[in-house]
């Protein structure tokens, strides 16, 4: 897993072999079961007269124990739903302990291929299709498990580009269920929460989609509905890099990390209208490659010292990738991006012709201090804000992985 | 293209040579250009450490072109988007045959994967993921045309179960589009909409899902959010009778078809509490191979003279299956079903875990003679009705085929 965005399931032999020596093999984090050979494809009963097997991705299975949780560091598959759930008054610290039992085992069944426990159709579990299930714990489950509150997981100083609508923002607890199918994602989500329905109120659910397994070449990193590359700068999974950015490594969280989750409205209609020089002055990268404007690859450094003939910056001050970057004022924070888009009918009466944008998604070890920066700058000052709009935001605290026989924040809440 | 739900990209060339055989490649239906050679991928320039290109289905072509649309015979692909728009008030029959040709000039560009011809991003289409896109018309285009409205394209006729809400019913004009890969389908929806915008109203947008390429083995049938297989009945693509079923042989219409889109509800929280043999007796299918109760595999026929030890029918009688087949009325219409499934957020209050159901489509030479029978059978008696509420209806005139330099609909509005 030395790229950004590999896919699991074309991750071949010789790419395990060489994630192995750059110690991705270390973390936990499963890619190893995920090459899976064709010999392992599972054939259906009535497979018909095209007579092939599934592609591999659809048996791949990313193991759900670990000392991280899954759906961090592993590959973003091609679905994924977020689930923000609201705790029911009467629900107390063993209510919580009892609900956080239910859904580690049941992820831990569904992300093999088994079906959960309570679930009366084992046919919709048996391709897991890369099935991870992430938990994050809101401010109100921690005080309802009696525990404290860290500091930083409360909701994020408000921003001036902030529209946030209730329907998207904050709760208690966290699923993130994803998988390169989107049927296994509907199942997963569905008997997660058939057995959290007892503990919790449904507060949001925002479906998101990324392309479709295999429609881009393993390796390279996806378009979001601006078309732009989204997601070259991040810092790549299996490195030490990575681990630095986002795992948390000391108190209750330690081998968790923290989630931001916002839902960013993006103006498509808008976005049209912008030729294609403003839409690369925008963020500072070219809309082909993902390139900075100063040339290179798409994983090059912008060079924000170049200037043009007449003596003005290539890329400019109010370019996205420049505020984020915080050159300008001396600083640099990173955060690792794990974005999904949505595309849904516009609302009734409306007369845009989309309701489109991202589902933002960003870990990172303080949220203090690597994200609220960055966005703050961005908030000041960021071309791409004339196109996207923030509806609803949360922050969750993400519990490490745990081992078998344990249930996911065990350790955080003991 | 003998199996009922090939995946195009799995078409392999041993396939295809069969598929010929059998008479599929004179139907124009151009499976011929989806089974890609490796060496035809497409390699993007920023292809990361990985290395390998992308799945051939991301390059995969549907020709546009031919006696028939696509989208119809051609493989039901992972996404689509259904796109139900209303002509404006100003808009008469000049401008109703100006936006069929560009709408024709958009779909034939992108569906090949050039960028239609307003769009600045070419990025976005160049994977062109086996798109298709598919034009019907509701009455009011044909009145607005100055042409006859045929008798059999109106609203259905009510039936009992149906609970329509105004907002997923009726309209001037259908797109569907649909493609391997949601982004370009996001996409191209997109880039017809900017074009029509000037022509319609958006009445309603429905994007619905399938497998994502590759999760079921090809020639298999697609599980539906109850976790039945649907679509076994149906005739197969490629097959003389399948023109039979599908294609209007006469008339102004003729190698079109119609279309009926119904979106349906389907209550998966009721469907839980159900047990298995409530399931498998509400349809007269086993939930594993969807073979009939009475035995064989998935395409065997129900024998519904056969009895159970104790007298009863094992398929009853108001089996989903037996009311549809119509055998006890001594009748028997078919009609070629495919469906897309949407599982969306609840509205807000509600306290549904999921709001979630079958965009039902289906297309045969006569609305009146095949489709609404057998609705009216399932409407008197069907035991899925339990779990199923039709929400939404509409039907549509799918014209044929148009050649190069032709528009859509242009012998049918000639
Ligand atoms: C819909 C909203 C957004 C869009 C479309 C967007 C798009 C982009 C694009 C195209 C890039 C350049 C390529 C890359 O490195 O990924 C980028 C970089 C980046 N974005 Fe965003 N972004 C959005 C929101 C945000 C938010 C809310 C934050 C954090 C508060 C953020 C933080 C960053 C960072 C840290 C970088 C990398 C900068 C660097 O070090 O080069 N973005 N974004
Ligand atoms: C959400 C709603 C529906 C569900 C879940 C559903 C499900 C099924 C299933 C599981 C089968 C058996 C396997 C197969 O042949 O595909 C089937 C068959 C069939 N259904 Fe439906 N169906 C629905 C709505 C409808 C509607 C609205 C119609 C037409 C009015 C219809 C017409 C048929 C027909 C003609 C068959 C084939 C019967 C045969 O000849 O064996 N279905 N359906």
């Amino acid at each position: 897993m030395t790229a950004p965005d590999p896919s699991p399931h074309r991750l071949g032999r010789r790419h395990l072999l060489r994630a192995g020596s750059l110690g991705a093999g270390a973390l936990g984090v499963g890619a190893a079961s995920v090459g899976l050979d064709r010999s392992l494809r599972r054939r259906g009963a009535e497979t018909g007269p095209a007579g092939d097997g599934p592609a591999p991705h659809a048996a791949a299975v990313i193991p759900f124990h670990g000392p991280h949780q899954a759906g961090i560091e592993t590959p973003a598959p091609a679905a994924a739903t977020f689930l923000g759930l609201d705790l029911r008054e009467e629900v107390d610290r063993e209510g919580v302990l009892r609900l956080l039992r239910l859904l580690t085992d049941d992820a831990a069944r569904l992300t093999r291929g088994q079906s959960a426990l309570a679930d009366t159709e084992p046919e919709m579990a048996a391709e897991p299709a890369a099935l991870t299930v992430t938990v994050g714990f809101g401010p109100g489950l921690m005080e309802r498990a009696e525990r404290a509150v860290p500091d930083w997981l409360a909701p994020l100083p408000p921003f001036g580009i902030d529209q946030l609508e209730e329907r998207f923002t904050g709760g208690d607890l966290l699923l993130q269920v994803a998988a390169e199918d989107p049927l296994t994602v509907s199942h997963a989500a569905r008997m997660l929460l058939k057995d959290a329905r007892a503990f919790t109120r449904v507060r949001w659910v925002q479906p998101g989609f990324r392309r479709s397994p295999g429609t881009q070449a393993p390796g390279t990193t996806m378009r979001n509905l601006f078309g732009q590359l989204d997601g070259s700068a991040n810092p790549r999974p299996g490195s030490d890099h990575f681990a630095k950015v986002v795992w948390i490594d000391e108190g209750p969280f330690t081998g968790g990390t923290s989630m931001v989750l916002r839902r960013i409205r993006m103006d498509l209609d808008g976005w049209d209208e912008a030729d294609r020089s403003a839409r690369e002055q925008s963020t500072g990268t070219r809309m082909d490659s993902g390139a900075p404007l100063t040339g290179g690859t798409e994983f090059s450094p912008p060079d924000f010292t170049q200037v043009s003939a007449n003596g003005f910056p290539v890329i400019g001050e109010f370019s996205h990738v420049r505020r984020a970057r915080g050159v300008d004022e001396g600083e640099h924070q990173e955060i690792f991006r794990r974005p999904y888009n949505y595309d849904e009918a516009p609302p009734p009466g409306s007369t845009a012709l989309s309701e489109a944008g991202q589902i933002f998604v960003s870990f990172q070890a303080d949220v203090l201090g690597q994200f609220v920066p960055i966005q703050q700058r961005l908030d000041a000052l960021d071309l791409l804000n004339q196109w996207t709009t923030p509806i609803g935001s949360a922050v969750f605290a993400i519990p490490p992985g745990c081992a078998e026989g344990e249930h996911l924040g065990q350790s955080v809440l003991e």
